[in-house]
C-alpha cells in the first residue's frame, strides 16, 4: 500500500546523507497521505545504504503500525503529534545537522539576519523550551512534539517551516517529504551564516522587518513573483 | 539569437553549484552583448540540473524580454542597472555564497588583509548601505542596483569587481560571465580568510597600501608581469 | 593466522581516511581476539592506499610481535594497555581528527551539550591529564595508555568509549574495530558541535542529566528501544 | 632535459588542487637538481588542468631561464633565494591555503599546541616580518626570499620546514618537491587546529617542550623509531 508515498519518503530519506545533513542513522523523514490518514516513516536505526522503499513503515494517526516489518523511527511519536496539530504538513524531517544542532545545543532561536533566511522562514526560527523532567521520563518523543506545538501557538507553521529542540536538534516540515528535506537544507545554511554573521559584528541586529517581508512574500502567497 | 553568449552564460551559471557557491537556485549569472545592447540571464527559480543553454532569457537594456519562454531571474533589474552604469562590465553574478553572505549580513565591508585579496580587489570590498523602506517596497531589485552604483561613486568597478549588499549577499562582475564567476569564487575565499584573520588577532589592521599596490598592479594594468 | 580479524582491522583502518578522520598516516586501528589473547594492528607509518590485510601485524598481550613483516604502529603500547585494563574492548582507534584534536590541544574535556553526544557517550568525554616529563621520556606510548586508564578509574569505558589525550589527540574504542571507528566518527561530530555551541552562548551549561540519561539508555542497556 | 625532475615537479604541482590547497592558480612548486644547479618550476598563471610535465620551466641559480617556452612562476626569485641559502632543500612550495594564509594575514607565528605539529615542525612555525616599502617596491619576490632567510637565522630549516609571510601566505619545503607538498598539507592542518584550540581556551600555552621533543625526534634524526 501507499507505494508512491513510500517511494517519495524513501527518496527524501536518501537525500539526507547526500546533502550532508546526517551522519550514520541520525535522521528520519516521513510523509503523510491526508485522505487515508496514514503516514510513512523510516524504520529505526537502519543504515541508509541498506534502505529500500519497501522498508518504509506505515503508521496511522493513533500511533498503530499498519504495515511494515521493522520498528518505525523512535521519533515517530513526534512526527505524529506534528501531523495532528499542523493540518497542512505533508512531510516532516528530523536531523542532527551540525550547524542547526549547535544552535539547539545553545538553546537559541536563530534570528533572521538576511534574505536567505527570509526567503524561507518568516522571522526567527524558534528554539522550543527544554522539556521538564517529567516530560522527558515519560512519553519523551510525544512530548517533544507537544513542546514544538506549544512553541507555535502564535506562529504559522507554514510561514516558519522548522524548529530547534533545546539540547537536541532541528525538525523541519513542508507540503511533502521532499519540501521538508529542502527546508532542512536551507535551515542548515541559514544556521551557518547566522553563526558567522554574529562573529563578525558585536551587537548585530536582525534584518529590518521590511526586507524580511519583501523577500518572504516575493516567494510566498498571492503576490509572489519569484520563479516560473 | 546570441547562441554563443547563451552558451557562455549557461556554462557560467552551471559553474556556481560546481564551485560550491550556490545551494538550490540561489544564484544567477548574466552576460551582455554590448554591440547589440542585449543581455542574457538565467530564468528565475529553475534548478541548475534542469537548465539548458536554450532556457537563457534575452533582455534589452530597457528591461524588455526579447526572447525566451521563461521569466528571467527576479534579480534582472539589478543586473540591468549595473550594465547601464558600469560600461565595462561584460558579466554579472549574484550568489548567496556563505562566507560573503555572512559579511553582508553583518553589514560590513571586507578589509584587505592580504595579497590574495589584493591580487583581485583593490582596497576594501565595500558593503552597500541598507535600502530604505521606500526603496524596498517599490522597485526593490532596481534599487538594489542603484545603491550599488551609489557605493561606487568614488570607486572604479573594474578595480573592485564586487560588492556586498547589506542583509542580502554579494554581486560580482567581470569582463564576461566567466570572469564574473571567477571573481565570485575569489570573493568567497577572501571573505573566509578575512573572518579567520580577524579571529586570530584583536585590532588587526589592513595590509599596508604598498603591498596592496604591488600585488594588484602585478596582475593588472600596463606594468603587470604575472602570467604569460 | 587470524585472517578474519586481520580483514576486519584492515577495513576499519581504511575507513579512517574515507570518513575524513586522518591525513596521511595519522591514525591506527587494532582489534583483539580475546580467546587467543592476540591483537592485530596497523603497521607503523604505512600509507593507507598501500595497505593490505596481510600487512596487519599480530601482537600478544606481552607486547611481542607474533606475526607480520613490518613494525607495528608506534602507538601499539597504548593499545596494549587499554586491552589489558578494559576487558570488554574489542577494538581501539587513535586518530588526529581535527575537531577532537583541537579540544585535546586545549586540554579540555568535552561537556555533553546535547543528545547527539548523549546517544553515544555518557557524560563528559574526558581529557586525560598531561604526562609528566618522566612519563614522556621513558615508555611514552605505554604511559599514554596508563594515563587513560587513570582517567577512567571512576568511569565505565563502555559508557564512555573515548578519551582525549592532552596536547595529542583522541582514542576511541568499541566492541570491535568497526565500532571503535564508528565512535571516532561520532566523537569528531560531537567535538565540532560542542565548539560551535560554546561560541553561540556565553556561560553555556551541559544538557540536564535527565535528558542525557534518556538518550543514552534509549540506545544502551536492557531498556533500550532504539533500532531493530 | 631533467625529464624525471620535471615529472616529479609536475606531479607535486597537481597535488596542490587535489589536496584542497589551491584555488585557481594560487600556488606553485619547484624542485632542484643540486648536482647540476638547476631547478624546475611551474609556469606563471597557468591553470592546473592545462599543465603538462613539458610545461615546467628550467632555471639556473642565477635566475636565468635555461629551458621552457613559458614564463616561470612570478614567485621564482623567492624559490631561488631559498635554494641558495638552505642547501638541503630539494623542493619548495608556495600556496594561499586558507588556514595558513589566515595566520599570515594576522601576522602571527603558529605556536606548537600539540603532537600533530611537533611530528613535523620543531617549535613555532614562524611568521616572517612584513617587508619594508623599499623591499616591496623593488625586487619584491627576491626580498620575500631574503626575509624568510632572515627569519631562519637562528633556526634549522630542516627542523622547521615552513614559514608564513606577513599579509601573504605560506612557503614550505622538503627534501624533494613531494615532501614539500606533504609539509604544505601538514601546515594547513596544523594551522586549522591551532586556530580552534585557541578558541577553546583563553590563555592557552604551547605544548611542553618535552612532548615536542619526544614527537619530533620519534620521527626525525638518529633515534627515530616511527615508520618502517
Amino acid at each position: 500500500m501507499l507505494e508512491e508515498l513510500k517511494k517519495q519518503v524513501y527518496e527524501a530519506n536518501m537525500e539526507l546523507p547526500q546533502k550532508g545533513l546526517v551522519t550514520y542513522t541520525w535522521g528520519n523523514v516521513s510523509g503523510i497521505d491526508r485522505e487515508r490518514g496514514l503516514f510513512v516513516i523510516k524504520p529505526s536505526g537502519v543504515e541508509y545504504e541498506k534502505l529500500s522503499p519497501e522498508d518504509m513503515v506505515v503508521m496511522d494517526l493513533s500511533g498503530n503500525k499498519v504495515e511494515g516489518e521493522m520498528n518505525p523511527s523512535s521519533d515517530t511519536p513526534t512526527h505524529l503529534e506534528l501531523y495532528k496539530a499542523f493540518k497542512d504538513l505533508g512531510g516532516v524531517v528530523h536531523t542532527h545537522s551540525p550547524w542547526a544542532t549547535s544552535w539547539a545545543q545553545a538553546g537559541r532561536s536563530i534570528p533572521c539576519y538576511g534574505t536567505t533566511h527570509a526567503d524561507y522562514f518568516y522571522g526567527d526560527i524558534p528554539c522550543a523550551r527544554g522539556l521538564t523532567k517529567a516530560e522527558i521520563e515519560k512519553d519523551y518523543e510525544k512530548n517533544t512534539g507537544l513542546v514544538i506545538i506549544e512553541t507555535f501557538k502564535d506562529k504559522n507553521p507554514i510561514y516558519v517551516p522548522g524548529v530547534l529542540c533545546t539540547n537536541h536538534g532541528p525538525f523541519t516540515w513542508g507540503k511533502d517529504a521532499g519540501e521538508a528535506v529542502h527546508n532542512a537544507v536551507v535551515l542548515e545554511e541559514v544556521a551557518k551564516m547566522a553563526y558567522r554573521a554574529e562573529h563578525l559584528k558585536d551587537g548585530i541586529s536582525p534584518a529590518p522587518r521590511v526586507i524580511q517581508d519583501k523577500h518572504f512574500f516575493r516567494k510566498h502567497g498571492e503576490n509572489a513573483y519569484y520563479g516560473q
